[in-house]
């Protein structure tokens, strides 16, 4: 438990947020200097049925109540660019704007990653598919299996990428 | 004072919204029947050198705080296309998002006009230019002088747009 051997607070819980309407990743790490150890992940699903600003109201409730719950220091989040899709790019914007709001509201800074870095802090390689990802998660935080869903793998290794970002003190994202 | 007319309070507040990163306009209607009369009309503009995660957060307030002020019972806000400029596509949609999460938040139903549509609500025109859309917004409203910014007088073209369609019970907008 990193946070009871530093009493003085030093460690840092990161959360990493993968924003969707219908599921939002998300990966909570702490991490004290070299070392990070997981806290939780999962993801948030809004009902099926809603409308677009309810599922975004849920999705809103849910991250206050994870930053509340866990003291959550930093979130980190990713870069978002223009889909083939434009109409999906601005539904997505939407969601992470409410993500970003929920930590602006805890006042809690926000960097953000790109796609490539993300998977580069992880893997090694900026392309490395969704398993790839999931599995060097697996592997980096000593897991017993595979995060699932992939949305939340994709957050825990947001997470990781701001931690490495940190400790090497290079690299940081942009705050946004 | 329509609602002063109306005790047993069927009198409608709308606020219409025209999001913006550095300048949202607001406009208030009171609607009853087949009247309406102006309740206030601005434009919030956060702070500038902030950065954007905080410019929304004070949008966000504002528009809470507007809400809860004049008790509003309904929100009008224009459709979003996909600009020339993807990233300020994707910058213009966190604030639209942000704005129908404070309006989720009050239980406040939020309606969505195309742009034509608005414009052709106060104009009779969908290819009303600012300046005309600024003009009739006083004429119907009898303002003493024209609305300003021009995105207080399309937010109050918004609010009329929807206090119109509500009024035919015809082209009511997506509700969101």
């Amino acid at each position: 438990m990193l946070r009871e051997d530093n009493p003085s607070g030093q460690a840092m819980i990161i959360l990493g947020i993968d924003p969707g309407t219908n599921v939002t990743g998300y990966g909570l790490i702490e991490c004290l200097g070299n070392q990070y150890r997981l806290i939780d992940y999962g993801c948030i699903r809004p009902k099926q049925g809603l409308n677009i600003s309810l599922k975004r109201k849920q999705i809103f409730e849910a991250l206050l109540q994870l930053m509340e719950h866990y003291g959550v220091d930093v979130a980190s989040v990713e870069t978002q660019y223009v889909r083939d899709n434009p109409q999906t790019s601005l539904k997505l914007g939407m969601v992470r704007g409410v993500a970003i709001l929920a930590a602006s509201l805890r006042q809690i800074p926000v960097f953000e990653y790109a796609p490539r870095k993300a998977k580069l802090a992880v893997s090694g390689r900026g392309s490395a598919t969704k398993a790839q990802v999931q599995w060097m998660v697996k592997r980096l935080l000593n897991l017993p299996s595979l995060p699932e869903p992939e949305d939340a793998a994709d957050a825990l290794a947001l997470a990781i990428c701001h931690a490495n970002s940190l400790r090497s003190n290079l690299n940081l994202g942009t705050e946004i």
